[in-house]
């Protein structure tokens, strides 16, 4: 069992980085992460055992990439950058810690993303349950490359939950229900070594970055990260903006059924508002990127199907 | 039992705040708090019950208004000004959070600290244990009444943890092993209403903002602040910074032991270190901040007293 300076030790050569003169990461009181260009934008995010994630079929590393992703897809819902993490560990006494930080080092060199500190306890006596609360400090200021043929100095702010109008288009940046047909395919059977693809939609969620800013350059009004489910984040996203939405079409990843799609959660895909379609979608063609046009924003509250049944919000709602 | 969202409107009214124009806070994926002068610096810091706080003794109030200064002092131990709070709570079914919430709010308003967003869960079945995970943002730039006397353009860089050098004097920013002596006092006997000033100590910690910036710009050479044990603290310090130290003085809080003193922890009093003494005394004493010189930096490692009797470290390290 290594105490906390030997743990900061691993810690700090997973993590070693070049930081610039003058910067400060891991180590200190605090990290000095320098002069940012553009507005801050900041998340946190809890990732909880037995809430958000279960040991018994996730690896340490797959915790805490996921750690990491879930945290990093909450700036993708503005349309910005993330740039930098904090990692507060919350551990019980005897927990191997190393492969979740190779987990978190893992997805933050994925995205760009550089660790700069973090805090780590024990969870005490009276709790056994790993806790992982991940900080993400990005900027709205994008990069060149995401900006070749965007008018660089028009570039919309942030993209908020609140914006949605009647008439929008909702679109959606992947197919749905994959992350819960494959925590379903875990918890059934017992797991022999690698993941299958469906159990990796839930493992390894996919942060959506360049959808994010995309989304954001052509002028979305609302977007959020379907985090906690389908209908159930799009309904958080209508109720801001004071609009119903109404779908034509929910798009299933292949093994999940409408029901994970609509409510599963976990997918990480983007879901945003627009007024134009077919820029949009020319938009993210032209990028490679998949979206699916899922209805529109409705005057009246709430949801329904083209055919009139209702959407219920279906989802995770953390009671307290 | 309130859900997530209703708590969520309970927050956002305890944390109402004018919100400028372009930027957001509480309520959306992310907190967009605008362009920050200077370089950002960060923190976050845990809170758990059962390692840090007990309810037992300690009101939600309380328990909101430490973890919020304690993660503020964090900024003061580079000589910085905290500027917004994000906050993770973890917390067990059936918890009232609104008056952590407002103790987190008491605190954040006495900083000068703006409280933008955070996250909320449940910890889940399996763990009873409110987690509160805080982080801070705050900014190198000094704002002009700190500066009254200074030469703004030459501000010294935040002060880290590494750089005491051999003949360096060593300052402490007020008395020791109160918080430890009033956790003893809370321990010991039924609270009757109000704490006593000695059990203030523990529950009400005071962040030296003012202390850190006016040791910064009075050339502190490495700081800390102390949270897990002033020997303990200083030796991190000293051992970061390849030097020794040797203690001449341990101011203790009347009613705390200089066992307390030592290794006691929690009286987030800043210590730091600087090759001048006259200067930096009568700085602070401009100011009427309190200001203990307790001894020097020296070429060899480890510490003692001047009589040569050791400094054993202690303090609280968390053992995983």
């Amino acid at each position: 069992m290594p105490d906390e300076s030997t743990l900061l030790d691993i810690l700090a050569e997973i993590f070693a980085v070049n930081v610039p003169e003058g910067d400060l990461y891991i180590g200190d009181d605090c990290a000095v992460v320098g002069s940012m260009d553009g507005k801050v934008v900041v998340s946190c995010d809890h990732f909880i055992e037995g809430v958000h994630f279960d040991r018994s079929f996730a690896s340490d590393f797959e915790v805490g990439f996921k750690s990491s992703v879930t945290a990093i897809s909450d700036i993708a819902a503005m349309g910005c950058l993330p740039r930098f993490l904090l990692i507060g560990l919350a551990t019980p006494t005897g927990t191997g810690l190393e492969e979740v930080f190779r987990g978190i080092k893992s997805a933050a060199d994925h995205y760009g993303v550089v660790v700069v500190g973090g805090d780590m306890s024990s969870t005490g006596p009276s709790s056994q349950v790993l806790s992982i609360s991940t900080t993400v400090i990005g900027t709205d200021q994008l990069t060149p490359a995401y900006l070749t043929g965007f008018g660089g100095d028009q570039v919309p702010e942030p993209v908020t939950r609140s914006g949605a109008r009647p008439g929008d288009w909702i679109f959606v940046t992947g197919t749905l229900g994959g992350s819960c047909a494959g925590l379903r395919a875990l918890r059934d059977h017992a797991r022999l070594g690698e993941p299958t693809a469906l159990e990796r939609k839930y493992l390894y969620p996919v942060a959506r970055i360049a959808q994010g800013v995309l989304a954001r350059l052509c002028g979305a009004r609302a977007m959020i990260d379907i985090s906690d489910g389908f209908s159930c984040d799009l309904n958080k996203v209508c109720a801001r903006s004071q609009v119903g939405f109404e779908l034509s079409n929910v798009p299933c990843e292949p093994g999940a059924s409408l029901e994970d799609a609509l409510g599963g959660g976990g997918d990480y895909e983007l879901v945003f508002t627009a007024p134009y379609r077919d820029l949009i979608e020319l938009a993210f063609a032209d990028k490679g990127l998949d979206l699916y046009c899922v209805g529109r924003c409705i005057d009246s509250p709430g949801g329904r199907f083209t055919d009139g049944t209702p959407v219920v919000p279906r989802g995770h709602s953390h009671k307290f």
